[in-house]
């Protein structure tokens, strides 16, 4: 189980206590020798700067930036901001590069005038502002959001894009959101026995809305305040939005003020065209909410470029699955011919970002590198050619497939299908 | 177990499917009636704002900052800034409002040319860059991070100070941190047989330093490069720093820049001097690096304002301890004479921000709210009268004190000695 198979692949726990260590044979001595005095760098002679009161990133991290969709109008109110994966390290994304989509612009709520509405097959329909809805009880879960449309190029483009982690798959992000579950409120308003289905709506300037079957939004649903321990950014809906763990993200309505309880579907312009996808024998796939399990290793990735020609490096990565907990995660170096299993970093939380690592001896030569998660339900990712005879051309959400990273024998990392 | 035993307390998970939920009988109904069309809100109506490649809090949400010190010079180099705990929900606290204490101001550190140094009684003294560093396998952890100092006011003022909970113990906070295990790089360097002590110190302008246990060093210590997912903020020490999990905030020295390791402390400045405490007898406990088990109520607390006289709250707050997992935390409305057990929210995590929260139907009388952490190692939480007669009056770390509220009956929230 543990044995390598791939070319190079060491095992997964190998950096701990064994022969194989990262060592001065890898990575080559770097022997300090000068007189400490001279080491000495210049910030410890002088006083430093003033601190502020909202801690920033580091002026030499300005290029750490969300990544704007290269052709979406965001001067028209529809925009996509992608989170550079292949910069985070950790379950955790930070809030400020958090992924976004928008179709309508970023509404200004003035939170003090936002109102929530709970009516139609209710036996009391009811209506709660900020204050009422932060004396309810809490819950905060760690859990990631991925949008129905992310890894479109992969699925769409016939030669792979040469491009960055986040350019690609950059539509997913993993934060700790915390809010009141939706039970609280619907068992409050009180639901009619034909209640079946909830269409939520938000506040934005084009009225996003979905149908959401109302048993799910009991279980699982949360009216989320909070992201990160701050409340919402004004990107993810503050000053409040639904949240559903592990379903595609804009059913996780943001900036949401109505919540209509109804025994049929709305069939809102948001789901019956938009979110709805066409399988390659013609039938239609409506309200398939949950996306499915899937990873993408961040270190090395698209674009990045080893910084030596062979020796040790950590494959690194991120695993997520809409249905439950990771399993497990196998990485490849030889496009999918061999397989080694990747150690899985605690906490492995429910529908939430896992970290996976696996130590690799590169020899310098060509190698393609792929990762393969699994969740507790046993559910695995296809590859690119599985997925794609599964759905019709045209059709980009829900991509899962395996992707794939070949490294150059010049260092080069770049996008493939394989 | 469960039941409740506090003036109005109830069992921990009574909200959810029990008699006892918050209903329109404790709130007041709130129903909806005025046709939908006069309820859309004006942003419905318009395109929204455009995004940013970094996002940021909402505009609305500017009064939520990190809180100074008042009394600290904080244009000399010496500066506190106080994680406002009262307003967040969740144990991940955003990066922007994690405290921060540095004695020498905020270096500005060029990550190309940072060195970090490893030398001393070793085999091989080392010297490595950020390039080089960030190759080596890397572990992520949520931990928490508290100040020696943090909550100084309550155990020095005669009198409890009538502030926010930032302002009183706003100098804990809880991130995911990712970084390299020490041991890794201590192995690289070679050991030499006498090798029991290690002195890190900073490359900020005081020279920050503290001598650490080698032994502690290589089972929990990191090199920390990122946290909550992106590079380590200035304030906490870009380009990296040491973090020590569930010890004193100081020794997870900051802008690290050399690790001398030693067969014995060096006494620095930093340890001799403002970080050793004096005991009632006299003694001095030196080197106490733990944090002890502590919780605070972050809701409601002092300087808040109940928003109606009485009905339904629900009393939630964070627990900690350095040496573990939070096993309990109990919950008293009556100022200590009776406890009811708190629900703990998951995940409960080794040295992390633990979550909990307990329903409570308030009477509209003055109560005093207070909370009483256990840790998995059965260590709970003194009184002040129990801490005060440990230490000398002067000395104020490791404060670990339960804290009271008094709920006044005209909803004022304050702090309060019990």
């Amino acid at each position: 189980m543990n044995v390598p198979t791939g070319r190079g692949l060491l095992p997964r726990r190998s950096f701990l206590g064994s022969g194989l260590a990262l060592s001065a044979a890898s990575l080559g001595p770097a022997v300090y020798a000068a007189p400490l005095a001279a080491r000495m760098p210049d910030s410890m002679k002088t006083l430093g700067g003033a601190d502020q009161a909202y801690g920033q990133p580091a002026a030499h991290e300005q290029a750490v930036l969300r990544v704007a969709h290269p052709t979406a109008p965001q001067t028209a109110g529809f925009a996509i901001w992608r989170t550079p994966l292949q910069q985070q390290r950790g379950i955790i994304t930070p809030s400020g590069l958090h992924f976004s989509v928008h179709h309508n612009g970023l509404p200004d709520i003035a939170p003090q005038r936002h109102e929530l509405m709970i009516h139609g097959l209710v036996k009391r329909p009811l209506r709660f502002d900020l204050e009422r809805l932060m004396r309810y009880p809490m819950v905060s879960r760690i859990h990631f959001l991925e949008c129905a449309g992310n890894s479109a190029a992969n699925a769409l483009s016939p030669t792979a894009r040469n491009e960055t982690l986040g350019d690609l798959a950059g539509e997913v992000s993993c934060s700790e959101w915390t809010g009141v579950p939706l039970s609280y409120l619907f068992n409050e308003a009180g639901l009619q026995n034909s209640a079946k289905w909830v269409v939520a709506e938000g506040a934005d300037g084009g009225s996003h809305a979905r149908s959401l079957p109302l048993s799910a939004l009991l279980k699982d649903g949360m009216l989320a305040l909070y992201q990160n321990g701050e409340r919402l950014r004004p990107s993810q809906g503050y000053p409040m939005r639904l949240f559903m763990p592990g379903w595609e993200g804009n059913v996780s309505v943001k900036w949401l003020h109505r919540l209509e309880v109804t025994d049929q579907p709305a069939y809102t312009k948001d789901e019956s065209g938009l979110y709805t996808q066409i399988l390659s024998n013609g039938q239609i796939e409506r309200f398939a909410f949950h996306m499915d399990v899937k990873s993408v290793i961040t270190h090395p990735s698209g674009l990045q470029t080893m910084p030596e020609p062979k020796g040790f490096y950590e494959i690194a990565g991120l695993a997520w699955s809409g249905h439950g907990r990771i399993a497990k995660v196998e990485v490849s170096t030889d496009g999918g011919a061999s397989w080694a299993q990747a150690q899985l970093h605690g906490p492995v939380l429910d529908r939430a970002f896992t970290r996976f690592t696996l130590p690799w001896q590169w020899d310098g030569k060509k190698a393609t590198l792929m990762s393969r998660a699994t969740d507790e339900l046993g559910r695995s990712q296809p590859t690119r050619a599985d997925w794609k005879r599964r759905y019709a051309m045209q059709s980009f959400h829900h991509y899962n497939a395996m992707q794939a990273w070949r490294v150059g024998s010049d260092g080069r990392v770049e996008n493939v299908y394989a």
